[in-house]
């Protein structure tokens, strides 16, 4: 794994296709899925059929338990990979009173805050039996 | 459609799930679908299964075409819907010399430019023809 994503960010499970990491984001619910394949594809495109249909089971399960768990006005997906290319998905929960609303929390100028420990564990732990 | 989407934006074609459309931003090369389902929808998760995998194909097909057509460094895929919560899925042709690049198009700073209108007809008249 690219060590830029997995310095910015915390494991939380093993899933079928994808590692699914917590981003080091305390102003937003904030969930990466990281195909567990190789690190030279960038594109959904150039997963196989397989691997593409099992990413979009993996996008709305954890979709459907990020929506029942911080109850957000809206997800944000994105695949990127802009800085750094190896192939991840991004599923944010948005709120209307949150940093960045209405516009995307990828802006050049709002920096990312880190939790404090207990919380992020904590975080961790409730995501990790949220999601197994 | 929501009316902000149809205003911002032009037909391309429709394609089984989704209506294809050329986003009216000459900034970036910007391919919208929007799945023809109720406006009421607004995730991915809320599609059924089935229209789930025809939309992944869809993903893959365009972002195909757009990699052949425009050789972008990289593509971008969202679905944010912040400001328009009927499910549209955007796919960007990125380039390291565009007026964003490296970060996300979606700024809260950054005006859009409407095409010349010339251009703009000879663009939809290509990508009608490359997705079709």
């Amino acid at each position: 794994m690219d060590p830029r994503l997995e310095n910015s960010s915390f494991k939380i499970i093993d899933w079928p296709l994808s590692e699914v990491r917590l981003k080091d984001n305390a102003h937003f619910p904030w969930i990466m899925l990281i195909p567990r394949v190789s690190a030279s594809i960038t594109e959904i495109a150039d997963l196989s059929s397989e691997e593409q249909k099992i990413l979009m089971d993996e996008i709305t399960q954890l979709s459907t338990a990020m929506r029942a768990h911080f109850s957000p006005d809206k997800l944000n997906i994105g695949a990127l990979g802009n800085i750094v290319s190896q192939l991840h998905i991004h599923v944010i929960a948005r709120f209307q009173h949150d940093l960045c609303w209405p516009h995307s929390v990828w802006q050049a100028n709002i920096p990312e805050q880190s939790y404090p420990i207990e919380k992020r564990d904590q975080l961790i732990h409730q995501l990790h039996t949220l999601l197994s």
